[in-house]
């Protein structure tokens, strides 16, 4: 498996043309391509310029509005719910990202809810937009149904992630970003490339037996909860999985559950629609609110310190801060450039083709 | 292992005598007596009437202040900070939940950060104040340091538990209520009990190897987060763990992370204290200030059935919803009464006598 390497800025340029081409304003088209790209910086290669192709199929079949209307719909002095109209994710996020950041200036705490939007990208942009701010950020959405509850066969969930994102004074903020199952989808197409086995605890086949089997998704089989079984905690898993779908979706008028829009565009939408488009949900906190930021800054400097320099376990390297490895990434990546696999370029080419783009 | 049934009234009568004798406000051992009851009646055997004399204990050692002066040290529209002035959990939880519901009704949301506060008994008790209120209750809390995060042979975190309970409408509600580890340490105690081992994945030794001894902390191995190991997602388990920290404890300015003062009284207060006491995260969310709160409940139903309905892997009897099974042992419990060890009722006998009570 060879692969090519790119400047983060020839990826950010060309997402951005992608975008202006098939529609989006100028403006949006800036906000989706730094959303798309942060996610190759991060070193997420599943959910940055990858998809780039995927955006623009649910383009092709009008499940994205590329000149949305987005608005608040409804609003209290903590509170709002965003209507995305259809729009991208990568630009219904950030905009109402920004409503909760604006609410938490003024009411100490900002919380936003998103119906009738598509993928956002990696929750990790839209939560650490709040930092700059001195503010806890929060960003979850719900997601295509992959996931199976305990006990169950069908896939009733999506990957479901959660971010926070905590400023911190001399050390890199906290960020914790994360997926409510084992292992997120993105995992499983590298082992797929790779043509090696996924551990136990990831997937289970379509009657719900556990198998390792990477393809298992495309047989009828689904990921599993964090946890992985019962006895693991998959329970626990399963349960964050659903706080994320009811804040996302039940609380925005989204569609939730098995009834979640697919993100590939190829798989039909599910006959009954209970609600509007994904659902997301963004949050904000102001530090300033509950104590001091500079405070509150040194004592996280004090906690992240504590456990940077915990004792390891024989043979490990290092105990890590959520957030590290990507922040790491994203160091490397701006210098070193960004390494995409061949089918990736190809396909890239070819949207690039098809769009009558020159390919960067 | 024999064990005799009491009835709900009984040991929440009991319970409150004893926090009234150790000095506790009649209000107050109201309060307390009925949060920790909560969790013998909802089948978290761990922290409810078998932890009685560990407050007992708490106070004996001045840890625990039975008559404090709980108050708001800071807050904004939608945020607060309480301090605890070293009171029982059990009783400054519940004022800070008040204390978000109220803020919710005015400013659709609220979040409260209490410091200086002790143990609260289970996070479910707290959280669900708000569900009469068709708000979303969240509670979370730091606790002992008996957590190792991934790699790492340090206890650095507590067990750290989050909770969120959802009104529904014909459905009952939704209570997800889990440790943000793969097993809590009730659960270890339970297999100490029956001289049973622990399934891989729970605990590790003192050399962060896996263990499946159930005795292992008392030889310095820790709990694991969430997860198990790195391979299964306990990286995640970790960063929930710290985010429950961060959000109870340095917002707050609570003692955090290994400084978390112990609930045994026998252990040592660790040297540094970071800050006071304990730390809690209470929040409310008004259904109002998203949507109207018939139509959510309507949606939450739907959701749930979706989930109750789905099909089961051949040999599991039903996919649960959370908080199915505390809710049902809460139903038998209140008619059947509540069944405790030997070990249990004599620790309580003793209690009675050392505090000059008739026990029950």
């Amino acid at each position: 498996m060879s692969e090519k390497i790119f400047t983060y800025h020839q990826l950010l340029d060309f997402a951005e043309k992608v975008f202006r081409k098939i529609g989006c304003p100028d403006k949006d088209a800036v906000t989706a391509s730094s959303a798309l790209i942060s996610a190759d910086l991060r070193g997420i290669d599943s959910h940055g310029v990858a998809r780039l192709s995927g955006y623009v199929r649910l383009w092709e079949v009008k499940r994205v509005n590329v000149s949305p209307g987005i608005k608040v719909i409804y609003e209290t002095a903590s509170t709002a719910v965003v209507d995305g109209d259809s729009g991208l994710g990568l630009v219904v996020a950030p905009y109402a990202m920004n409503i909760a950041i604006e609410k938490a200036k003024q009411a100490g705490t900002g919380w936003v809810s998103v119906q009738n939007s598509n993928h956002f990208g990696i929750a990790a942009h839209h939560a650490m937009m709040a930092l700059q701010y001195d503010m806890i950020g929060i960003a979850m959405t719900n997601a295509s149904p992959l996931v199976a509850p305990t006990f169950s066969i069908d896939r009733m969930l999506g990957t479901n992630p959660i971010c926070v994102a905590v400023p911190a004074g001399k050390e890199p903020s906290f960020v914790a970003d994360l997926a409510t199952t084992t292992a997120a989808n993105g995992k499983l197409e590298i082992l797929q490339r790779k043509k090696q086995r996924a551990p136990l605890g990831w997937i289970q086949d379509k009657n719900g037996n556990p198998s390792t089997d990477p393809h298992e998704l495309k047989n009828g089989g689904a990921l599993l909860p964090l946890g992985g079984d019962k006895e693991h905690g998959s329970h626990k898993g399963y349960a964050l999985g659903a706080v994320v779908d009811i804040f996302s979706a039940l609380l925005s008028g989204a569609n939730y559950a098995p009834w979640a829009p697919p993100f590939p565009a190829y798989v039909p939408m599910p006959a009954e629609q209970p609600g509007k488009g994904i659902g997301h949900f963004l949050g904000a906190m102001s530090i300033d609110a509950f104590r001091p930021a500079d405070e509150f800054k040194k004592h996280m400097d004090h906690w992240i310190s504590g456990f940077r320099n915990a004792k390891t376990i024989e043979g490990e390297e290092r105990v890590l801060i959520p957030g590290d490895p990507e922040r790491e990434m994203q160091e490397k990546r701006l210098t070193e450039g960004i390494p995409l696999v061949d089918s990736v370029v190809n396909e890239l080419e070819q949207l690039a083709e098809k769009l009558n783009l020159p390919f960067i």
